[in-house]
């Protein structure tokens, strides 16, 4: 125990004995600190112990009482809020419930969002870190304000350069990972009121990002086979004043699906013919399991009408927040918007992650973990034919870590999100990815974890639910994961 | 020289030489990496700098050719723009420019934001950085999700606690810096269209964040000696709709001015009155000259109205990007804005900060700093007064780095920034505080830095171009910086 956390004892016992009563004043933090012979910030600590107990109270700086809560033994506050609470059916809700069920570490993390921070090099990296930190120009605090770092933005030019693509550096703007990316993206093009095509099924964080910024969402099908549905967009760029586009053209989240570079170039092609740029969301363009990394659809622009965004969060050092987005036409704006949110990233993480990019070894990390997802994939692959109903179908993703699942039109994939963390599984229910709640039969299940016992029984647990007779009855709805050929309106 | 700019230029003697003509094909990476026995990254970073210098260009997935352009000698990108670039009389454009000034390492920082990074105990800072880093818990990269590492929020509690603030743990959401945290306030509390209170003259970012998200300004007078005008914002809060307030009890910025203990109650009193959400910006607390620090605001508040918004970039750790609020019964709301918008604050910067807090020696740290802006804020004002004209006028700032002068009414502070960067010297003009660009013959001036010969000259030189007889001719606008009784409405 702490030498605080003694005094805060010794204090808490002479509250609750009645020798220090209720609304009586502490003694100064002076006199305890001559009385027990302890720091001041040892009583500090000690005071701010007792007071999270709720045993005693600070009053504006006349000092710290008793409170009337103190005679009863103190109750630790929850660390945190039981996986089984009830989620409701709203995407806000929903998307923040699964998201707080993944922070439970004991929770088996099939609805996560992240794969296993034990597959990333983080000493190697907290040695790059330190290298960076160390070696820091102190006046890189205000040289290396957006677009950022510069030898970082130089390596992940070159990154460009090795897939063939030309992002010349003063078009990269450094943002704290890929979801500021590709939130100031969003707001470079749009005013409120403007209506955005998206994924159906699509990455959450979009959807959240239109309601946030009071756009409108326009939902176009994909087809976890074919990918986005080119014909519905096309239609509904021709029907309605579409002001920008958020997609994933390489193992789009949730289906995993990669457009064919055909279809990459015909889409910026449309999008160039109606003027509206592409938000292009590339978080898992290294995690490819085919021998070369596919283009983005960055690759056929050729008028800067495309925002890349990307990061290593997903790929090399989760938490750094390190992303970036490489802007064409509209980087200047994209700028201008970080200095005006969020100032710039960590400048020692840039630092030590453009040290790690040199030196580090990355394409040789890249290598195993892909093939650590690589033989996940094939496990899970196993253990979902073992376990699963007969009629549950899925796509074998060619990268990424999520797998996409249509289970039975009967099942309800929120009353089986329900059943499952109450067995401490999370999963990632269908309507999470809708803006009209659909997908209803559908799961996204997370294989970027080392595989286990605990993931195959967890696996085995969702079969069991699923054949369970209860769950076809709070089947509310039948809707089915394939694509429609219009697009849902979702505004 | 590296070994792939030796093989650029090599090759780019090839190509200006004619020997690789304009539009021929570039040998492929593999026949290079055989031919000049290199490896593949080389030739990689060769043909980037090729591609830099616009010699070649990449042609999708086809190779590299030599450009139209190759003929000419290649002529390096300018790194940065000119300081004299002109400024253009609107906010965002005034901010940039001088923004970008102030990244000029070269430039005599007198417009800058930023005290001098020289000040700051960086490399203790890296030595906690570090040890943060390689004891990070791997899965703290999903567990510090907002909130935030618990370590860096119960140091940040035990601060408040000091001060005898109550602000529990679970209400502090950590940040990328301050500027997140009032952006993500801002955020909670309003919708586009929504009044929002600030001051004249105010910290710009206000009034950018305002503009950004289709928010309207009504500017609030701030008198250099006493603080806010309460009985203007009052009669604002009666007349008008105002969805939140947004700002600095100490040590404001540009002015310099603290409200008193009494004001700042009744400040919270009258805006629990109306039910008014109060953004308070209190990032320069700790830079207090008197012996105290000053209280926030948020002493007084009984209600959870008022967000408390720092952050340890101005004190402590410049570029790290940790900040935080205090949310009160907001905090969900920001947490959740967080999430959405940049996820999180950089893990290892927060594991980093929070072992410096409780290891690196804060307190003494800040009583040096505090020291160090106190003895330049004396040479300040000795050189002030030697150099600048009679009827110059400043009120002497209690904490901070920053000095708010009024000029004699016909100055252009504009013109004295055109004036003062092309010699090099950067300042902050008046009318980048206000909405409608008021404070025409105001300035801010920065303290930040150690004093030097440097900027004795600096002061010089802008007293010697305050009494250029030109600059009188150029002045447009007879504005004074002194508070109007009425509120000025910038809807």
């Amino acid at each position: 125990m702490n030498r605080y956390e003694t005094l805060a004892n010794a204090m808490a016992d002479e509250i609750r004995s009645g020798r220090l009563p209720i609304g009586s004043k502490l003694p100064s933090i002076r006199q305890i600190t001559t009385q027990h012979g302890v720091s001041q910030s040892t009583v500090l600590s000690a005071y701010y112990l007792l007071e999270e107990w709720g045993l005693i109270r600070a009053e504006e700086r006349s000092g710290y009482f008793v409170t009337p809560g103190a005679s009863v033994a103190p109750v630790e506050t929850p660390r945190a809020q039981s996986l089984a609470e009830s989620a409701k059916v709203d995407i806000s809700s929903l998307v923040f419930s699964v998201l707080q069920a993944t922070k439970h570490v004991g929770a088996v993390p099939l609805g996560s969002a992240f794969p296993s921070p034990l597959l990333f090099p983080l000493s190697r990296l907290a040695k790059s870190l330190n290298q960076g930190a160390r070696t820091l120009n102190p006046w890189s605090t205000v040289a290396d304000l957006p677009p950022g770092n510069e030898h970082l933005r130089r390596q992940i030019a070159l990154r460009y350069v090795g897939a063939g693509i030309a992002s010349p550096i003063d078009n990269i703007v450094v943002t704290n990972g890929a979801l500021e990316a590709l939130n100031l993206s969003l707001m470079a093009v749009t005013r409120p009121g403007d209506i955005v095509a998206v994924e159906s099924p699509g990455f959450y964080a979009a959807l959240q990002a239109i309601e946030r910024l009071d756009l409108r969402a326009l939902e176009i099908p994909v087809d976890p086979v074919t990918g986005l549905d080119l014909d519905a967009l096309a239609a509904a760029l021709d029907k309605h004043p579409v002001r920008a586009c958020w997609f994933m053209t390489n193992f789009q989240n949730p289906t995993g699906v990669t457009l064919t570079d055909d279809k990459k170039r015909a889409l910026v092609e449309l999008l160039t013919a109606h003027d509206v740029p592409l938000i292009e969301d590339d978080v898992y363009q290294e995690l490819h399991f085919g021998k070369t990394r596919p283009l983005p659809a960055k690759a056929f622009d050729t008028k800067g009408l495309v925002m890349h965004c990307s990061s290593f969060s997903k790929t090399l050092a989760p938490g750094y927040r390190i992303g970036w987005v490489s802007a064409g036409r509209y980087t200047e704006r994209v700028q201008r918007l970080k200095l005006m949110t969020t100032l710039s990233a960590s400048i020692p993480a840039q630092a030590g992650i453009a040290d790690y990019l040199q030196y580090g070894g990355y394409d040789k990390h890249l290598r195993q973990l892909r093939n650590a997802f690589k033989s996940q994939l094939s496990s899970m692959q196993v253990a979902l034919r073992r376990h699963l109903p007969a009629r549950a179908r899925w796509t074998v993703p060619s990268g990424g870590y999520f797998i996409w699942i249509e289970l039975p039109d009967a099942i309800d994939a929120m009353a089986l999100h329900q059943r499952a963390i109450e067995h401490g599984i999370s999963i990632a229910p269908g309507p999470m990815f809708s803006a009209t709640h659909s997908f209803q039969n559908c799961i996204r299940l997370n294989f970027g974890h080392p595989w286990s016992g605990q993931i195959e029984d967890a696996i085995r647990t969702l079969g069991d639910i699923l054949v369970d007779p209860e769950m076809r009855a709070t089947a509310r709805h039948f809707r089915s994961c394939a694509a429609d050929t219009e697009p849902t309106d979702g505004i």
